[in-house]
């Protein structure tokens, strides 16, 4: 058994089912060994950005890491922005970054780069295999570090991979769950929340599923205090019979006012919220000073023991959630822009649909119209780096095959990765792709604003780049020349008719929805 | 003065007149100054991949550095492939990143990451400007950094652009001009090149231009020394009245064998040659070991003064250079394929064209068939991570608005910085796009062979990540939607008429060349 055989059947043992891959040369050997160990189901990307952002899509869904497969470190240097990403979702990982043969580094042939270099910024583990004996070793080890939520990085040089492994395959490793918070900890919390004032419970970490939904609201009732999400949580269940939770709002002033009166802000699995960006005379860190931050639970910790037992303390459990109705909106009719197409969304939203949202501006009236539609997951842009959506759908998809993913992108966001979309047919994925297509990178003309820059009124050039028409974009044509059907909406009933027609469907679909800017 | 304006006065100061950009909100006071500092021109693309791309593209043909702008790691990382390339190319680039302001760092904002440590392998300096202050100096190092061919990262956080610079911008920097080679070096090549035996020189660096190659063809001769380039010359003056000078081949079998008979190998520029990639049984360094390999001058040294003082010590000043004529093939006719389209090229290849080269496997007939065509320039594919050639076309494009550029690429490739397409339309670039669709990873599937995995013969799941065909793409309907005129072409004939219409009309083009695979 060569070292890609034994790397392969090693991530099998431990529950590796896809890989998202992009070869090259040096990888020849992994690619081979594809059909010589069963149970990988390897999908085709054609840019490696398209790829770690499936990654990340997939292990959202999935609650398990992908692989990926990449060529040496461009390669790795082109899938950096989305593993950026999903390393700050807390999203698990595995890459494979296909190195040249551990003798050949020394001629410094073109494609030699510091590869470890370039992972070592996005990843919590790095890893280059030195031989055939070890590479099935370090790839358990790369699952297990990938655990519940990391990014681990294993570099396989073309010799590690072409070479006899005498060792053979590992089989599965232990991941460690998530991490106990002693119950003296949440006493102190609990502690916090009855003395008095104003208090808000923020959840964060990789998900908040329904039931934790519905727990964290007893616990806030019961303790007189808000309860709140992030900005960008991972991955979140919504929709009719979800809990009402807040959503901690992008705009540092919106967000510094909606927060400004608490005495103590206790955290499970959130950070300390903070402004997205700097801006002169916004402070970074947005809660007041006089409120107490409690980090109760990080990230990897166990967030469901630690709402079970806050449920207890504060005798909550019996207390009733407030839980959203399904209340669903009338399709919208004529004109077509961001909020009308968020009430023809919201109504036609099917049952189980997850939501990937990078539709950034456009996008903004959908979520809350969506808080009463029918149940789904919600997954954010958690890293800031653009072109996240269109790779994510791919990997939700392929995660859940039975669900109907439905893709919300702006325009500007859509053309970092836009590669995606021929995924989507190659791979038959049930997704459902809108563009809003306002014709302008419409958040940086509001944060041009924000920044006071040029008295917050750009000049003719700056405006010219953040102006994306000239020549305007037609993504139907794009998505059929990589083979997805398309239509173009103008008006509100087209969007509908659209819409209700793509989702009833199966298979890709997108929708070039044009919108005006919503500013 | 605020740091963003006294830095873009130091890029004016130092003559760089072009900004590659994809801003985002931290950059905004850099936009806002492009209106407050005459003499930049900044060139929005759509991915960060498409402007490092066009910042080489640019700086071979304009011979000095562009500018890019990039959005902290994440889009540095989108860029660093072609920033790969450029600097496996001896091209020089300024880069641009913005960061958070300094002091919000700490609070791990979503889109924090280790720049510094994402920038460190495709750099050759690396610098985060403190303040205000500082910055208009640390650009003027940026700009003495990339000198002739070096990659120069220096990151702007945004307090540093919009905080008051009391030092004012920087003038114009001394910028080293190319090492000197000691006269008794020379003179060891020289007698090495007397000793008798078979020779080669081969000459490397950031260009050879036709008086270079006419100086090295007449020193071959005297000397009684083949003369060669690199595999892929970062830019190199072909055609009519050019020196004929060797290549040496891309596969390491071809190379070895071409040769396997010298005894002494000049290296001017130019390093020793070795296997692209490792391959089992074929080794890393493919001269033999009996070849006394001769580093005359590195890529930073004067070629000029190496390649005039041999002319004078071997006394070849009045020998004659054998040189290309002017020898135009008939137009082809028949079926399309790389023979008949590399035909076609060499017929209508108009005078003084520049001829980006990224068409992998279906561009092999081009360039012997175009040796003898009008006179060009050549780029090559200098770092191997695909995905330049497009952006490369962008680049050089605005570097000579009067030359026409021809790109030839992969569909492959191709899709890796497609939204290139939009910037060629965007600018109205005069470039003629050529997309060998032959709808295969074709070079993998040599490559597959030539690795020898699975005994040269890919199973089905390894023969399908090789085959980008299903659905098939069509590059017409994609780059309309970008705003470029395409047309397709199946026969030779098609492929004449849309290809002289193409070259003789001004702006940019795009011919979908449905071609078979080569092998």
């Amino acid at each position: 058994m060569n070292g890609a055989e034994s790397l392969l059947t090693t991530l099998t043992n431990n529950g590796i089912e896809v890989c998202f891959t992009n070869p090259g040369t040096s990888e020849m050997h992994f690619v081979a060994a594809l059909d010589e160990v069963e149970g990988i189901r390897c999908v085709l990307c054609l840019f490696e950005g398209v790829l770690s952002g499936a990654a990340d899509g997939y292990a959202r869904m999935a609650r398990k890491p992908a692989s990926t497969l990449l060529h040496l470190g461009p390669g790795l240097g082109n899938a950096l922005a989305n593993v950026h990403n999903a390393k700050k979702g807390h999203v698990p990982m595995v890459n494979i970054v296909g190195d040249h043969a551990t003798y050949h580094l020394e001629y410094d042939a073109p494609l030699t780069s510091d590869i470890e270099g370039i992972a070592g910024p996005v990843s919590h583990w790095v890893h280059t295999s030195k031989s055939p004996d070890d590479i099935a070793r370090d790839a358990a080890e790369a699952v297990r570090q990938a655990g519940i939520g990391q990014i681990a990085t294993l570099m396989l040089p073309a010799d590690v991979s072409w070479g006899d492994n005498s060792n053979g395959p590992e089989e599965a490793v232990t991941v460690e769950g998530p991490a106990q918070v002693p119950e003296s900890r949440i006493d102190e919390a609990v502690a916090l929340l009855r003395s008095g004032g104003n208090s808000m419970i923020m959840i964060g970490g990789r998900e908040v599923d329904s039931q934790q939904g519905l727990m964290l609201s007893r616990i806030g009732k019961a303790a007189g205090a808000r309860v709140s999400t992030e900005t960008f949580p991972t991955r979140v269940a919504r929709g009719a019979g979800t809990a009402v939770i807040d959503r901690l709002a992008y705009l540092a002033e919106l967000a510094i006012d909606s927060i400004k009166e608490l005495d103590q802000l206790i955290l499970i699995g959130a950070k300390a919220p903070v402004s997205f960006f700097a801006y002169p005379n916004v402070p970074s860190a947005i809660a007041p000073d006089s409120c107490n931050q409690f980090q109760l639970a990080g990230p990897n910790d166990d967030i469901d023991q630690v709402l079970e037992s806050l449920l207890e303390k504060l005798d909550a459990v019996d207390v009733e959630p407030d839980v959203h109705p399904l209340d669903i909106p009338e399709p919208p009719s004529g004109a077509l822009d961001a909020n009308s197409a968020a009430l023809a969304i919201a109504h036609f939203l099917p049952e189980n649909a997850v939501v990937v949202d990078e539709a950034i501006t456009s996008g903004l009236a959908i979520f809350p119209l969506t808080a009463t539609a029918q149940p789904h997951d919600w997954l954010n842009q958690t890293g800031g780096s653009i072109g996240w959506g269109l790779p994510a759908a791919v990997g939700a998809a392929i995660a859940c095959p039975d669900r109907k993913v439905l893709c919300l992108e702006g325009d500007g966001s859509a053309m970092y990765t836009v590669q995606a979309l021929w995924t989507m047919a190659r791979e038959h994925l049930d997704v459902t792709v809108v563009i809003f297509n306002n014709r302008k990178y419409s958040i940086l003309e509001m944060e041009f604003g924000r920044t006071g820059a040029r008295g917050g009124t750009p000049g003719p050039k700056a405006a010219s780049t953040l102006d994306i028409s000239g020549p305007d974009m037609d993504f139907v044509a794009m998505a059929q020349g990589m083979g997805v059907s398309a239509t173009r909406a103008t008006t509100a009933e087209e969007f509908n008719a659209q819409l209700e027609e793509a989702l009833q469907a199966k298979g890709p679909r997108l929708i070039d929805a044009m919108v005006p800017t919503l500013f």
